[in-house]
């Protein structure tokens, strides 16, 4: 992982704000459960929010064979990554040091279309574990036919950063005198109660891997 | 809001995920709290996850004025702004029927320095309301320092989708008799306990708009 290109360093350096260390950067993306991949077409920058896995330093994204944006990215594009998670808003005296807390990753590299049997299963485990641990050995495998409708893309993470904000409100010495509540509101992912499908076999039980899903 | 260009029509057209309403963008516009903008840089994309607010058509983003990427859109260039909330997870008998209930827009349109200090203050103002309704009456306003020191990009949506999947499992039928548990875990954004600051005037209660404070 590279520190140092004008992709990568932010132009307003604010250290606590930064972190180049790969384990705080897998940590955001081992969280993560959508990304949000960019690339370009003659000049027009184009997004698409998708599921995602990292396996090391690279990044899994799959889609249907008939999609446009995968098939864009099945040629090998250069493309930008970013996955995100919003902590809180931070509530300061002042409109002005308003921030949020905020963890985010944005890693380049360029896509690589799958091709081996053995890395494309690879992927297609990884991507089922990533999402909710303990559901591949669960559900029913890919069959050959699944495995031909997916297109898997690899993009291997020449670069990337980690960014974040984590702490509490930032006014300045001539706010602090001021009548207004200040603080921050944590925000959180909160898994709802499960919503069995009723519509095949009766009576199998939400299995804990389920009733225990949590992030981070 | 422009229908049938490629860059927002889907290659493959599942009318249910696609919604062209502009009631359904702006509700999906109206509840997210962080997008992400993607522009190009000599055919590199970037993306950057930032707040923003929608005015009508236009949506505001602002930045520091020593920022990079700000400057860059200061320039007025082609961009493209995401926002995206997953709602769930669609746990499938087969692994290959797995998905995810989201609803997301992605816009397309040319960023705009905003230069009047009306539409500044304007913007100031709708951004506060955005993240958080009743703030802007009771935070101190921005100063002419402030806003000094503060960029306002507009960005009116030329064209832009929405895409969603809100409903349940989806499996092949062949797949029905398989002892699996199926069914969504929704997943949902919930704000936690308020953290007050202590460091400045004592005694201050929590506002009602944070304690109550709740999106879509």
């Amino acid at each position: 992982m590279k520190k140092t290109s004008s992709r990568t360093q932010g132009s307003r350096y604010y250290p606590k704000r930064y972190d180049f260390d790969p384990a705080a950067r897998n940590a955001i993306l081992d969280e993560g459960l959508v990304c949000h991949v960019s690339f370009t077409i003659d000049n027009q920058p184009f997004i698409i929010p998708t599921g995602y896995c990292r396996v090391d330093e690279t990044l899994y994204l799959h889609g249907s064979v008939g999609s446009h944006f995968f098939m864009e990215m099945a040629k090998g594009i250069p493309v930008c990554v970013a996955v995100t998670h919003l902590d809180g808003l931070v509530l300061a005296r002042s409109v002005f040091n308003h921030s949020m807390n905020y963890r985010s990753v944005v890693a380049f590299g360029k896509t690589r279309l799958v091709e081996s049997d053995e890395e494309r299963w690879l992927a297609a485990e990884r991507f089922t574990e990533h999402v909710i641990p303990g559901r591949w050995a669960d559900a029913r495998q890919p069959s050959k036919s699944d495995m031909k409708k997916t297109l898997f893309i690899a993009v291997q993470m020449e670069e990337s950063s980690v960014k974040f904000r984590a702490h509490g409100v930032g006014d300045d010495a001539e706010d602090m005198g001021l009548e207004v509540w200040a603080g921050v509101l944590p925000l959180k992912q909160v898994p709802q109660a499960p919503e069995t499908d009723e519509t095949g076999v009766k009576g199998i039980p939400v299995p804990d891997y389920v009733m225990n899903f949590k992030r981070g």
